[in-house]
């Protein structure tokens, strides 16, 4: 049981931050990696085909023998956890709940920003995580639709995104929050635009670290760690997987092996 | 059989602008439109994976009866027609033809630029197409695929869309190019900022605009033309209603009844 694989999902790309995370922070775990790259993008689509899409998504790692599910898509997370937990007999982690909890950690002064997709933001998944662990914290959400577009375009370093990231950022900024949870995968790219924009004394939180974090520790807990040395990291997506090599390197560095092409539409 | 439907699909949203102007040129026409909004966009997508969506919508329209099928979304043009025209039992009309011949018509340099989706320029769809009318013209095509977002975030007219085309169109400029092949459903709306940045002597090639005089004409020569004063135009969408209808404004006006929700995917 302790050699199978973590299983990691996401509508596509983006994913592959909090893959990089599980890697660097637990070396000797095998992991499966799933890009839904032929229905991305999750973040402008519906609650009801975004848990469609993410059971279809988990039901295609069970088949892969994963000893737990990574939901690494905020919009995701954001929609389908509770479905997610009741329909998969593995442990499903989603990306909100690390975030959350970092998040309180970092704020001294109770205001935190969230910035995500249309859907993480429109869910208030965010929000509502942070106010049950703490009510007296303050939030305020702001979607980002053009950030996925140009991290994926290379823009990650531009003054065009540099424009972009004032006209999200501005408000957030004038609100005095100390915390901004980057709620997307795509955004630990823009760490240092973003950084750049709302000046050094804001923590960044990168759901992808505290989601990995979280994972190790759900491990251990469970006697599920693993301690061979040699591990195995394999690909699969639902299209293009010569994209998902190439924009892939953006994400998670040399070392990805050729994804295999799998569907994964329930019949 | 003439007061049957126009059908017209798209990955999305953007082929509001193709029916904008078949509605416009053929007023005692009905439509049926249809927006695979579960899958959007296409353009980042393989040809296997759009031909298979493209496929399932046009599936979808003969299912309500539709004298024609047009396929407004330019990647599905460019990749599916073949397949479609084997495998659907009414005429089928794509814009990249159209939008070819358009082209070819207004150059006077032989000196023609296409952009579009990165799918729609792999494809070189529209170079084939060109050449094999008109060999002695040179084609120079450019993916956009931050334009399409920025449409969508209401950023037509703004600094950024100015930004980012002058960094897509300069070699297109420097080329000497006398036409510009608008080739994908979204970039009508950028017309103002692209013949900004191109300077008013460069004709600007509408394919929404040619495709609704070819359909005109193929409906004449068939005598599958319509005369009734009442007019009907149904909308489906596979996915989120309300974001189709509030973002369809953008592309359409006030005229869009309430988007039916249908699941094209087959089992």
């Amino acid at each position: 049981m302790n050699s199978k694989p973590i299983g990691v999902f996401d509508s596509g790309i983006g994913g592959l931050t909090v893959l990089k995370e599980i890697v660097r922070l637990m070396p000797a775990e095998n992991t499966v990696y799933l890009g839904d790259t032929a229905r991305v993008p999750y973040g402008t689509k519906s609650k009801e085909t975004v848990s469609r899409y993410a059971l279809e998504d988990a039901r295609f790692l069970l088949t892969r023998e994963v000893k737990l599910v990574v939901t690494a898509c905020n919009t995701a997370s954001a929609y389908a956890i509770p479905e997610l937990k009741r329909e998969i007999p593995v442990p499903v982690i989603g990306v909100i709940e690390p975030g959350a909890r970092a998040a309180i950690e970092a704020t001294r002064n109770n205001k935190i920003g969230i910035i995500g997709t249309e859907g993480t933001v429109k869910s208030r998944a965010y929000s509502k995580t942070i106010q049950a662990m703490r009510p007296a914290v303050e939030t305020f959400e702001k979607a980002c639709p053009l950030f996925v577009p140009l991290v994926e375009e290379g823009f990650s370093h531009d003054e065009v995104t540099d424009l972009v990231a004032s006209r999200y950022l501005k408000e957030l900024k004038a609100a005095g929050i100390d915390t901004l949870v980057l709620g997307c995968t795509h955004y630990p790219l823009l760490k240092e635009t973003i950084s750049g924009f709302m000046g050094e004394g804001i923590t960044l939180i990168d759901s992808a670290e505290s989601t990995a974090a979280e994972i190790r520790g759900l491990l251990a807990e469970m006697g599920l760690s693993n301690d061979t040395d040699r591990t195995s990291h394999s690909f699969y997506v639902t299209d293009s997987p010569e994209r998902f090599s190439r924009v892939g390197r953006l994400f998670f560095g040399e070392r990805l092996n050729g994804p295999e092409l799998v569907h994964v539409e329930a019949n």
